[in-house]
């Protein structure tokens, strides 16, 4: 039997709508491209976001076509985020940081119609502009006034604030629930990028998450800095929470360095912020030398790779900031954990309460997790046993843009994170490696992660890498990839193993071990274990029978 | 185009299911019928839910099939909730202060299949028993020791704990979110009970915008008592938002006077409490006259009636608890608004603050509002002008059971509700009166609440009224009808006039003033507005041609 309730959508509409009649006044500040600081409202951001859909429509983009956005954080991004989706059309947002060939490679994958830059990007996609095969135009996020030059490319270049003027009255259509709503792609460290596409629902519903007293606890009262940039996951959806909630926005523009975050920090009297540990470290070392304290801010949001133990006790510390230690990824949406703490968390020790909290998190309602073993079997969730993370939710991804990938859930709907984590009694989740770096001995699994933090803190070690190579009898055995901290004076090989046997078990002890005078590194920094593999993949062990 | 998130459906078992996962040792406490405390955790209940669930699959219930409650809140109600809605079948909770007839009618209506009672009630139900048409029995809410004498009735008469320990291992089915999960009948001042429908759907959407930090804001950090019944709108939803967060619940069974409220709010160490002010009255005499203060408490919600600026004001000031004034119906889940603050507020003087506090509040995400005068246009949000207050979202009601009621819905998808109110430019609403009850004077409407207001402060009133009655130049005019506070020294007419013409605008005058001995009320202690329209409809006024 059905209930009798009403069958009202969740639409991304609605929270524009929600802030414009109840937070209409509250304000969204954007540091623009000449550091000025711009100051509009929730009134003005859903009147123009209403006028930009209307224009759309007139430049004939229809529900379903996909529209990007190279763009860092400020109002117009907002706009372009509402005015898109609340349409029912795509918003895609297109990483800058990408290399061109992968920029090229996503546009036409997306078919996107339109896309809409920030002016410093403008040179580079008109550089690009002929290999877009779909691409109708550029148009520049800026006013008539302060138009780049245009260069010469074969693709329409238009002003956004001619854009937007074009406009007329509007009113958001009533769509599906699970139309598609944006689109983003994840790097991925092998094969094509793959286009993560989100619904209306999932951002509604993520939206609901987020805002929740043990997730991020976001309110009205509340001032967001969304250090995280909107091609990031959305800015792990902080651009729909806070309309949702009326919390005014300050967003950061494309300078993320200390002094600039932190002008804004102290001027807007940000209550809450969130980004990736790198920004922290440099904003951690600015306050640091200049011996400045932030009295508004209560909570940072860390995430996008683990938050060191060291940030998150500086923050609590010397800040009085509570950290929010989160996991997720683009494909949910993306919050999945967030390290909120307990009850009876209440009168632990410093040094107890930063074990909790340099874990992930515990999932928020709405995710579901577990973790298993090669077998498919759940493991247990003592915070001792480790398997693949699985998440399933309404707000995680079912399949990829036009089925790249192939099929991704499992017969029961979970989806494979590719992180290996424990869990804890409380739910504490802890990522302890990549699937793919894990080592697969004899049907238990180490942690490269784990070999590695306690290798580099031997004073002789600069740099560690662990990587599986096969084993006849164990499957797989852990090889240890070293860089001597003094290359005239390397470490002895027993030194080492030495030092390891008193800290880890006997059976996780590398087989042997490597020097090299340098890792391979990846584009963002990370050790590229791949390339490790392709060389040291038939390094003969010296224990085979063993 | 469709997204590609994952199609996994809102159900209420997952509640209890993500309590027992993140909070398992997490405490419900129930005051019993004995007066003891009972203690049970997350994790039991989750268990013992679904060992129920098994034991009605073996008694015969059905998908779809009603099984009610005439029970207070205690953990084996909590138990019964997510049960019956857990499988499928539709938790209908009855109301125990209904008369017999209506009861019959409902259970009747509803063709409840079991009725859980608790041994208070079961003699009530046991008289009854040859009325109920489609009733397969009974089951006590207690366990074997403590059955009370069963009477003699043609109902098999079955007890709590033996029915739930013959049950076995059971696993939530997947069910499609829109599947109805509980009934609950609106008394209604006219016409029979109609039922309310609600989905598994609207009860999950409901639980996360009641957590919000601007609305209810429920953490694992607190500990909720429901002083609101579950057979009261799922006592406004609190038995599913708090294992939603994990929130120790404590449950106050059936004695809901002062001594026993405070001594669970001081023992159990309650932060969050809620109910309708009728409790709070009681609550806080007892907490005047022995001169207690709760230092755990810090919230508490007001909803059911309108909260009175006084009780608002005591709380506040000698408890230091904040106040959250609380707007809903049944057909709305139930909650509608709350009267959370706004940045802007924080420095307003108390008097101010209270000018708030006492309208009902804000819509919450999910509720949209408005207010239509009678061409059906909407009103403008000046906090001046009021109309019919109409709602729309997805735990809105589209419709009764059964039909009852016809098509509750205008052709856009609102629903009236049947007060009139005020919303203002921050989106606070205020009741002003219900629709049937204002006077409607020439296009423009006259509050019968405030003019009564107005004259029960006059020091010869005891207790006023005022209704509309007919004229032939402005359709309707208001007519006051008083008692005096000393029948011997009755005020003047004039004098009552008068000393409303300085304290109202000229036109909202009533045309006349009628003594009577006493007012007729309602079976809940109201003024009964019918009763007087009936006796003084055909009231000649002296004022036709003005």
């Amino acid at each position: 039997m059905r209930g009798l309730m009403m069958d009202v959508p969740l639409l991304i509409s609605s929270l524009i709508e929600h802030a414009d009649i109840y937070h209409g006044e509250t304000e969204i500040v954007s540091r623009t491209h000449d550091h000025h600081l711009h100051r509009t409202n929730y009134r003005a951001v859903h009147q123009r976001s209403r006028q930009l859909a209307s224009a759309l429509e007139k430049l004939g983009v229809e529900k379903g076509d996909r529209i990007a956005t190279l763009a860092w954080n400020d109002f117009r991004h907002v706009e372009i985020y509402y005015a898109v989706s609340g349409m029912g059309a795509i918003c895609h947002t297109l990483n800058p940081r990408l290399f061109a060939e992968q920029l090229v490679y996503i546009v036409n994958h997306a078919e996107d119609a339109w896309i809409f830059v920030d002016p410093m990007f403008l040179p580079l996609v008109a550089k690009l502009a002929g290999q877009f095969e779909k691409t109708r135009g550029f148009v520049v996020l800026t006013n008539a006034d302060a138009m780049p030059e245009i260069p010469d490319c074969d693709q329409e270049v238009l002003c956004y604030e001619d854009v937007v003027a074009s406009g007329g009255d509007y009113s958001w259509p009533r769509l599906e629930e699970n139309t598609a709503s944006s689109l983003c792609y994840t790097s991925g460290t092998t094969g094509n990028p793959k286009g993560v596409l989100y619904s209306h629902r999932s951002t509604v519903l993520h939206s609901y998450g987020v805002v929740s007293p043990d997730t991020l606890s976001i309110s009205a009262h509340d001032t967001i800095l969304p250090v995280v940039p909107m091609f990031h996951a959305n800015a792990w959806g902080l651009p729909y929470a806070a309309p949702m909630c009326g919390t005014k926005l300050v967003m950061p523009g494309a300078k993320l360095d200390g002094p600039n975050l932190t002008e804004l920090l102290e001027n807007e009297k940000v209550t809450m912020t969130a980004g990736v540990p790198t920004v922290w470290l440099a904003l951690l070392q600015h306050l640091r030398e200049n011996e400045i304290r932030l009295p508004h801010l209560k909570k940072v949001v860390i995430g996008g790779s683990a938050a060191p133990r060291a940030m998150i006790e500086e923050f609590e510390r010397d800040h009085e900031v509570e950290v929010l230690h989160a996991w997720g990824m683009t494909e949910t949406s993306p919050l999945g954990t967030v390290g909120t703490t307990l009850p009876r968390h209440r009168d632990l020790e410093t040094n107890d309460l930063l074990d909790i909290k340099t874990k992930q998190g515990r999932g928020i309602f709405g995710v579901e997790m577990r973790i298993v073993g090669d077998d498919g079997e759940e493991r247990p969730r003592d915070g001792k046993a480790f398997g693949e993370l699985q998440v399933r939710g309404p707000w995680c991804a079912a399949g990829y843009f036009k089925g790249e990938g192939g099929d991704v859930l499992d017969g029961d709907g979970w989806f494979a994170t590719g992180d290996v984590a424990t869990l804890d009694p409380d739910g504490y989740m802890q990522i302890t490696d990549r699937s793919k770096d894990v080592i697969k001995s004899g049907g238990e699994w180490i942690s490269s992660i784990d070999l590695e933090n306690e290798v580099v803190a031997h004073p002789k070690v600069a740099e560690a890498a662990v990587i599986g190579v096969p084993h006849p009898k164990w499957d797989e055995r852990p090889l240890l990839i070293l860089v001597a901290a003094d290359k005239d004076a390397p470490p002895q090989r027993d030194e080492i193993l030495d030092y390891l046997k008193e800290r880890i078990a006997k059976w996780q002890l590398p087989d042997d071990v490597v020097f090299v005078d340098e890792l391979p590194h990846t584009a963002t920094g990370k050790i590229s274990k791949r390339t490790l593999r392709e060389q040291f993949g038939d390094h003969q062990l010296p224990t085979p029978g063993d």
